[in-house]
């Protein structure tokens, strides 16, 4: 599609005023007092969140390692491939995978693939989360962080498919990536 | 694969404490104490989020209209599906993208299809988002938000899936309803 170039200029909105609300261990939350493209003020609650990772890890006979987590905000336990936060603002995206998938799977790969990235609330946070796609897989042993408790398994790509599209796997990097996965690997 | 009666019960996180930490407008947080399952207490910061809903409408000759919106967390103007917050916990979700896709972008449409929903971000967050697929598209006048400002426009469903696939749509709910689509609707 044809580039607009006064786009950025013709929805911006600027910022008129910040207060920090929250500066928490995961969560930074802000309210912005910003100015509208039509001149009018409004608010903007916001999370500042310092990024993540994730990684659908597929073995050579296209299973693929999940785990289930307890989520606490949900109450319940559901399907996601690995993924983890950043330990730092600036620590290397790669690094970060390599770590999560060993710790929390023990499993190290031998091909890595970026396979994109997205926001997964960008009306509300600047989390942005990197995912990958693991293949030539070795299993080791796990390490899970202190307050980590999460079981793992194998279940085929082609089925992780047929259970995105049923509307059975309900985390959003898990959706994405098994898609996208699906579409590379060609199943 | 073979469910676990037991499951929840090993990975499940009591709450032992609560803390309104800012009831804002759109977003609630909390910071909770959770015991884990092996007795150690932690901390959990969370959202409560009202819930929303986003729809991948779909025109005749393959189009899909998209907008393009300013998001202030990123200070960027990102491609996105139409897509709203309810405007009540209990508010139907078809009526709101009904409501949400006529509002937005003037259009209404005669088939609607729920295709899921995910958890944008359940490690910290509750909020669930409905996916709907709109055809049999009818255009008429778009009225806007005071607070909205954004650009539609249409562009084949085949190559939003080759930007996805190509990391050029960065938008979670854009991503996986794309990806969806094209597989419901064989491209």
């Amino acid at each position: 599609m044809a580039y607009d170039r006064t786009e950025n200029e013709r929805l911006r909105e600027v910022r008129t005023g910040s207060e920090e609300i929250f500066n928490g261990v995961v969560l930074h939350v802000q309210r912005d007092t910003v100015r509208l493209p039509n001149g009018a003020e409004t608010i903007r609650e916001l999370i500042r969140h310092i990024g993540a990772v994730c990684v659908i890890p597929v073995l050579e006979n296209g299973d693929v390692i999940m785990e289930r987590q307890y989520r606490y905000p949900l109450d319940q336990v559901i399907l996601e491939i690995p993924a983890g936060k950043l330990d730092a603002k600036n620590e290397d995206r790669f690094s970060a995978i390599q770590r999560e998938l060993r710790e929390e799977t023990g499993y190290t790969a031998g091909k890595w693939t970026v396979i994109g990235g997205f926001y997964p609330a960008p009306a509300y946070s600047d989390e942005y989360i990197t995912m990958f796609l693991a293949q030539d897989l070795k299993k080791g042993d796990r390490h899970l962080d202190e307050d980590e408790f999460l079981d793992v398994h194998t279940v085929p790509l082609r089925s992780l498919v047929e259970d995105v599209m049923a509307g059975k796997i309900e985390d959003a990097k898990t959706q994405v990536c098994i898609l996208k996965a699906a579409r590379i690997l060609g199943i």
